[in-house]
C-alpha cells in the first residue's frame, strides 16, 4: 500500500478514538453522575496516552518522507501537510517536558480554584511559577523546531501562520481608536432606559426557546443535540455534535445567547468536508476560525436589529406569564447592545472584549519571550487595565491576572483567538453583503442564503487551506481590523 | 514486576476501554442522534478490535504460566482463574471463524428484521443455515478445548459451571408440574375482573414514578442514571451504572415493572466488590446470577402484596387525573399477576415464561450438538408450544421460531439463564427468609436488610466464586427446582 494510503488509515484509527474521548468528554460534562468521575478519568486518561502514541508512532515520520514522493492531488497535499503538522506538534517535546507541565499545571489549577476566592496571589504565584518555566522550556524548543519566536512557536499550536509580529499591527491599530469609542458608546447609552428580567423563567421553558432558535439557525439535530453542562461548550464530532448550555432560572438573557454562539460552533462542524472526515484537513482551521463562526452567529447574526427581532418575538411567546414590556424589541434590543466596563472577560460585551484580550496577550507575549517575570503580571495588568478601560486591578487579584483559567495550566497564545474571531467575523459579514442581502435574509426568517456563503467559503474548506488564504479568497483581502471597526461604529454609534 | 500484577495491570486497561466501550454504546441507544451512527459504529469497531488485540494478547499464556508459580491468596486465585477463563474464551477461536460467523450473523439478523413481518421462514432459513452451520463449528472449537459436549461448550459461555446434564433435570422436573399448575391457575383467575389503564400516561409523569421506585429500591444515583432506549438494558460500569426504560403513553405497567427489573442488575453491579473494580474476578458471576437479582426485584421483591401496595400507592400519587379505582392494591395486583398462555417470550408472565425457556433449551441443545437440523426447527417447535403451552405455531413462523433475535447471530445457549434467573431468585428468597423478614422489610418501606443480605451472599462476591459455591454458600443448597416450585404455587394458587 503506498505510503499516503497507510497514513490515510492510520489517521482514520485515531479519528475513531478521537470520536470516543469526544463522547466520553461530553458524558462526563453533561451526563455522568459525580461518583462516576474517578473510574471515568482513568479510562480517559488511558484513552488519551494511546492516541498520544498513535499519533506519535516512529513510523510515520518515514511514511511521511515517502508520501512526499508521491504524485498527489491539491487536497492530498493538503492532507500531508496537516498531517505532517500534527505530527510535528504532537512529537516536538520530550515526554518528561510533558508529564512535568501537566502535573504542574494540575496542581497549579486546582489550588487556584480556592486560591482565586481567596485573593490569594502569594500562594498562586509560587505554583504559577513553575507553570511558567516550564512554558517558557516548551516554548523554546518550539522554538527551535519552528525557526519561529519563542511566544510565535506558541501561538502556532492555536494559529498556525499568526505571528506576534502581525497580531501587534493589528491590536495596535484596535488601541488608537477603542477606548475612544467605548467611551463615547457609554456616553450614549446612559440615559437608556430598560427592564431586566425578573422572576422565574424555568428551565425546560428556556430549552423549548432556545430549540427554536436553533432551528432558525438551521442545527441539524440529525446530526447533533443540545444538553446542559456547568460551562457551555460544543464537543461531539462533526457527524454528531454536542452543544451545551447553563440554565439561570432568573434570567434567560445569558444561555439564550450562549446557544446562539455555541450553535455558530456546532454549524462549522457539521459543514466540515465530509469527504475528509478524519483526516486532519477535514478538521477546523484554527480556533480563531472556529470562533469567527460562534461569534458570527453571535454578533454579526445574533444582535442585529432583525435577529432581536426574532429573539423579542419568540421569548414573548415562550413566557407568556411575565410583563410583554419585558419582550419589546427596543428593550431587547437595549439589553443585548448595553455596554460596560467591568473586570471579567467572560461577561464583557462585544465592545470591551478585545481590551481584555490585548491586555492578555501583551502580557503573555513579554512572559514567554522573556522579556518580564512572573511576578510583573499584577502591576502590569493593573497598568492596562488602567489603560484600556480605566480601571484599577491594585491588589485586586481575584478579578484581575488570576481571574482566566487558560494561564493555570500554561495555556499561553490562546487568547489572542478570541479577537482574532470577532475580527474575522467582521471581515466575513462585511465581504458577505457584496452578494448576500443578510439583513433582508435575516428579516425573512430563511437564513439559507447566510449559510450558503459560510458553507461555500470557510466550513467546508476544513483545513485544505492556510488561513491567510482562506481569508483572502473568502474576502478579497487578508485579516484587516478596519472590518470590525467599521462593524463596531455603526452597530454603537449608528 | 510479578507476573501476577502485570496481569492485574493488563486487565486493568482492558476494563478502561471496556469502561469507554460502555458508555459509548449507552449513547448510542439513548442519546445519539440518528445521523451520528455510522461515524459511532465505525469507532465503536476499532475500538472493540483493539479491547480483542488486548484480550488475546500472546504474553498473556507465558504470564500466566508464570503467576501460577506465585505464592497467591484466595482472592488472588480466583482472579488469576478468571483472567485464564476469559483469555481462553477470547483464543480458543481461530479469527477467521470470529469473522465469519460475525458476517452471517449480522446479515441473518439484518434480514430477520423485515422477513420476521412477513412471516418468510424460507428467506430466513436460507441466512439461518450458514448461522447455524457456524454456531456448530464454533461449538466444537469449544468442545475440544474444554472437554464438554458441544452444546455445554457454548453454554459455558454465558454460565460456566452449567451442564446440560444439570439442565436436563431441573427442567424436566419444571415440566412435570408447571403445563398443570398454568392450567389451574387460569382456571382460577377466569372469572377475575380487572380495570386495565386507559387515557393517557405522560412520559415526564411516568418517569418521575420510576425514579420514585427506584429511591424505594435505594438505586445509588450518585453511582448511576435512568434514561430511554427502543429496547431497555442495564449498561454503563460499576461506578456509573446506566439504565433505561421505554415508556407507551398509553400505560405504565410495563415500564414501571421494567424499572424495577433493571434496578435489580443496576444494584448488582453497583453492589460488585470495589477492590476488585477492572479484575474479571470483580465482575457478575454469570448472565443467570445477573437475571436472578433482576428477577429478584422484578418478581420475589416486586410483585409481592406489599410492594404491590407501594408501587399502586405511589402510581395513584403520580397520576392525579386518573380513575382512583385503577390504583386500588386489588387491581394493581391483579394487574401484575395475571397468567395467560399466549406465544411471545418476552410478553410472558412469570409462570408461562419457563415454558418459553424449556421449549428453545431442548431445541437449540439438539441442534448444536447436530441431532436435529435447523429445518426441522418448526415443526419442533409447534410440537413442543402445543405441549407446554397448548397453542399452535403451524405456519405462524412469526409468532414462532422467529420471534427471537438470539439465535439470529449464533447466541446459542444464552436462553436458559433466564430461567436459570428465575430458580436461583426463588432459591435466594427462600434462603434469605430465614433471617431476614422479607415480606415485613418491604411492608415498611425500608428495604435495607434484603439490600444487605443480597450484598453480603451474592453481590460483593462478584466472581470470586464459582456459581455453585456462590449458591451453596449463601443458600445452604446447590440449586433446586422446589423452591421455584413453592414460590409459584404459593403466589398464584395461595
Amino acid at each position: 500500500m503506498p505510503a499516503f494510503e497507510k497514513l490515510t488509515q492510520h489517521y482514520q484509527k485515531i479519528a475513531h478514538f478521537n470520536h470516543l474521548a469526544a463522547i466520553s468528554g461530553w458524558d462526563q460534562a453533561s451526563m455522568m453522575p459525580a461518583g462516576g468521575n474517578q473510574a471515568r478519568s482513568e479510562a480517559m486518561a488511558e484513552l488519551s496516552l494511546h492516541i498520544h502514541r498513535l499519533a506519535t508512532s516512529p513510523v510515520l515520520g518515514e511514511l511521511f518522507d515517502r508520501a512526499k514522493q508521491q504524485e498527489l492531488n491539491a487536497e492530498q497535499h493538503a492532507s500531508l501537510r496537516e498531517m505532517t503538522r500534527q505530527w510535528n506538534l504532537a512529537t516536538v517535546l520530550p515526554e518528561d517536558l510533558v508529564q512535568a507541565k501537566s502535573l504542574a499545571g494540575s496542581k497549579c489549577e486546582h489550588a487556584w480554584r480556592t486560591q482565586r476566592g481567596e485573593n490569594d496571589w502569594i500562594g498562586f504565584e509560587k505554583n504559577w511559577a513553575e507553570v511558567v518555566t516550564l512554558s517558557q522550556e516548551e516554548a523554546q524548543i518550539r522554538a527551535q523546531a519552528t525557526g519561529l519566536s519563542a511566544y510565535d512557536a506558541m501561538l502556532d499550536i492555536y494559529e498556525p501562520g499568526t505571528s506576534s509580529h502581525s497580531l501587534d499591527k493589528l491590536f495596535s491599530n484596535v488601541k488608537t481608536w477603542l477606548p475612544t469609542l467605548i467611551d463615547e458608546v457609554i456616553d450614549t447609552q446612559k440615559d437608556d432606559q430598560f427592564l431586566s428580567p425578573t422572576g422565574t423563567f424555568r428551565t425546560e421553558q428556556q430549552k423549548a426557546l432556545g430549540l427554536k432558535v436553533m432551528s432558525l439557525l438551521k442545527f441539524d439535530f440529525h446530526h447533533g443535540r443540545l444538553d446542559e453542562s456547568v460551562h457551555p461548550f460544543c464537543g461531539g464530532v462533526p457527524s454528531d455534535v454536542r452543544i451545551t448550555t447553563r440554565y439561570d432560572e432568573n434570567e434567560f438573557i445569558q444561555s439564550l445567547m450562549g446557544i446562539v454562539h455555541e450553535t455558530g460552533h456546532a454549524r462549522y462542524e457539521q459543514g466540515l468536508p465530509k469527504s475528509l472526515a478524519g483526516m486532519p484537513a477535514g478538521e477546523a482551521r484554527s480556533m480563531g476560525i472556529h470562533e469567527s463562526q460562534s461569534l458570527f452567529f453571535e454578533m454579526q447574526v445574533g444582535r442585529s436589529d432583525a435577529f432581536i427581532a426574532h429573539l423579542s418575538h419568540l421569548a414573548g411567546q415562550q413566557f407568556t406569564d411575565h410583563d410583554p414590556a419585558l419582550f419589546h424589541f427596543n428593550n431587547f434590543q437595549k439589553l443585548y447592545t448595553r455596554v460596560a466596563k467591568d473586570f471579567i472577560r467572560v461577561d464583557a460585551d462585544e465592545l470591551t472584549y478585545p481590551a481584555h484580550v490585548i491586555l492578555r496577550y501583551e502580557i503573555e507575549r513579554d512572559l514567554i519571550n522573556g522579556d518580564i517575570k512572573h511576578t510583573d503580571v499584577p502591576e502590569l495588568w493593573d497598568q492596562k487595565m488602567q489603560q484600556y478601560l480605566g480601571l484599577s486591578t491594585q491588589g485586586n487579584f481575584k478579578n484581575g491576572c488570576m481571574q482566566d483559567i487558560h494561564w493555570t495550566d500554561g495555556a499561553f497564545g490562546y487568547f489572542p483567538s478570541y479577537t482574532l474571531g470577532a475580527m474575522y467575523a467582521a471581515q466575513f459579514k462585511a465581504a458577505m453583503t457584496q452578494t448576500v442581502d443578510v439583513e433582508g435574509a435575516i428579516e425573512s426568517g430563511d437564513l439559507t442564503p447566510i449559510f450558503t456563503w459560510l458553507s461555500e467559503n470557510i466550513w467546508s474548506k476544513g483545513s485544505l487551506l492556510t488561513t491567510d488564504e482562506l481569508v483572502k479568497q473568502a474576502t478579497g483581502d487578508t485579516l484587516n481590523a478596519k472590518y470590525f471597526q467599521d462593524h463596531l461604529r455603526s452597530r454603537y454609534l449608528p
